[in-house]
């Protein structure tokens, strides 16, 4: 089975088991013949897959009642992959979803550790400093380094800690925020995981 | 007395009880010959201040080994104002400091309410959107405003509340946390309170 994330500047594939990442810029749909399920936010490539037989959206077999309107596709994905637990997808945002028995329960929108890092730098070149990932968020800073991150993340993290367990992290940022959560299931192939089971669903 | 809180873009004027604002760009030293004591974090008007005489830059004064070398001098001042409690300054960063027995015992440094907007704004069009105030902080949103407001807003307000009480709120965004926050003590001269502590017990 083949399968494509694509995204609005990267394609995120799944073919035979094996993740790989593509450019948008390299892309080009003729090169493929075979059967391929997508999920896209690209609303561009998206118009252009419509008219190709071979490449099958699978956002129409969700049940989009379940979540609301604007809800990005690649966050309701991993919502299919779980029957219950919290979801914090680290990337550009920081998105964290609830699902209880099958229910979407609703989430929340943080900021991704670098916007956020160039949000500080942008307010003063005196906050223009990399996280300190080895600080201890349950204290106070004093210093520069130190209160930026546990300003950005200690609250963040609590928030997060305080929505029970399990609590599965994916995401380019996943490596960087799950020791910060203490114990998390780690799955980078979560969305792939969901587009799958909803395909086994329909089929 | 009159007391200034010089800023890169905005001189705050504390004079015989009444506070005012004028821009840096408006402002003359030499159209003042009466005793002035300021702080300041603008590097600039700083260095051209130190040759006027009736210019008395308090930042002097401050026992500086209470808090740490990179601390704006705003921060340290409104600190100085109050013995025990939490100081939220919400400006164009959100500071939060603690202080306990006249002792500084750290703390943080979060996003402005605009900047944290405007970071959002960057990320996506999706999610270029005002927070919703009115939101219920204490649950999960289904829909994309009350995500961004609950993701930034939620984490924080708890943090905060984690603390301890009294909490003083001062700054440009004071009237729209401090509801957030519940039983709090908006004060917007907090830091003239400070500089009026320090200058009195100097004399």
């Amino acid at each position: 089975m083949i399968l494509c994330d694509i995204g609005n500047t990267t394609l995120d594939w799944y073919i035979n088991g094996v993740s790989s990442k593509q450019s948008v810029d390299d892309f080009d749909p003729k090169e493929h013949s075979e059967k391929i399920y997508y999920i896209s936010v690209n609303a561009k490539l998206s118009s252009v897959l419509k008219s190709f037989d071979n490449w099958c959206n699978i956002a129409q077999f969700v049940d989009l009642t379940k979540y609301y309107a604007t809800m990005g596709i690649d966050r309701i994905m991993a919502c299919e992959a779980i029957n219950s637990g919290i979801i914090v997808d680290a990337g550009s945002a920081i998105t964290v979803d609830v699902m209880h028995d099958d229910h979407y329960n609703g989430g929340f929108i943080a900021l991704g550790l670098r916007c956020a890092q160039e949000a500080y730098a942008k307010l003063s070149p005196a906050l223009a400093k990399s996280f300190n990932f080895e600080v201890d968020l349950t204290i106070m800073a004093k210093n520069t380094p130190d209160a930026i991150t546990i300003g950005f993340l200690a609250p963040l993290i609590d928030k997060i800690n305080s929505l029970g367990r399990p609590i599965y992290v994916t995401g380019g940022d996943s490596k960087v925020l799950a020791p910060l959560l203490g114990d998390v299931i780690v799955d980078d192939l979560l969305i792939f995981k969901g587009m799958i089971k909803l395909i086994e669903k329909v089929h």
